[in-house]
């Protein structure tokens, strides 16, 4: 089983790559867990442009790597609770993430994706979501192998 | 203005305590943000013994520090979006959020607060509760002050 979280973003914050690789290695002995973080200059020119400019920069970097059982993140998606998430990933052998970067995702691009969901209806800096969404994954797998942690 | 984040753990992340340094500094223009962390030997002990008696625990450890406006974090609080946070902490000079220990809160002890909030329909470990309040909270004073970190 392999899960890959996409996101965008320029730089990373050592605090939020730390967490990130304690939840990657605690996830090792039940999916391959991959953080895969894009970026590049179209992306940051379209930012200096508009919000429209900026989301298709998004998609234009995303859609290569749109395999698999594709979830993307947005706030006015789906809300779960834990143990929905942990169904959501119980059944797909290749699961991927995107998270949009500063402006979000285009209407048209959410609309291949799967499914859609929200980690709250609070808006979260993209580093918050990154880690929330970390987290809650190896809480999901956790909760599908039986195993104590989510207790 | 005051903003006091009381929570009980034993042991602490170098990560989430950086995250939240960042988070407090930041928002030192605006409030005197404080985490205050609670734990001692009458906690560890109940918590050895059932969810009851860790949530007394908690309840006891909590409630000298009961002053001004007090939020409770609970799974089945009260979900807000961002801009309803920040209306939540604009009127007041002294807020006080208390995060539950492994057990969560006795419905008595929540009771005693002004407002109880979720974070999330998603469980969130405790330190990923920590760090998305302090972000959070610095929204909300951004917000409120009109400062464009959120836009």
């Amino acid at each position: 089983m392999r899960i890959g979280v996409y996101s965008i973003e320029k730089s990373s914050s050592g605090f939020v790559d730390g967490m990130v690789k304690e939840y990657v290695k605690q996830a090792s002995r039940y999916a391959k867990l991959e953080d895969i973080v894009v970026f590049n200059k179209e992306i940051a020119k379209a930012q200096t442009v508009d919000a429209l400019a900026a989301k298709e920069a998004y998609t234009k970097a995303f859609e290569p790597h749109m395999k698999g059982f594709c979830v993307a993140l947005d706030v006015q998606g789906e809300t779960l609770e834990s143990t929905s998430f942990a169904k959501m990933i119980a059944s797909e052998s290749d699961i991927r993430f995107f998270i949009g970067g500063a402006y979000g995702f285009c209407a048209d691009f959410l609309t291949k994706h799967q499914k859609v969901i929200s980690l709250s209806r609070l808006t979260y800096a993209h580093k918050i979501a990154k880690v929330v969404l970390f987290e809650q994954i190896y809480r999901g797998l956790c909760i599908n192998h039986h195993h104590p942690y989510h207790k």
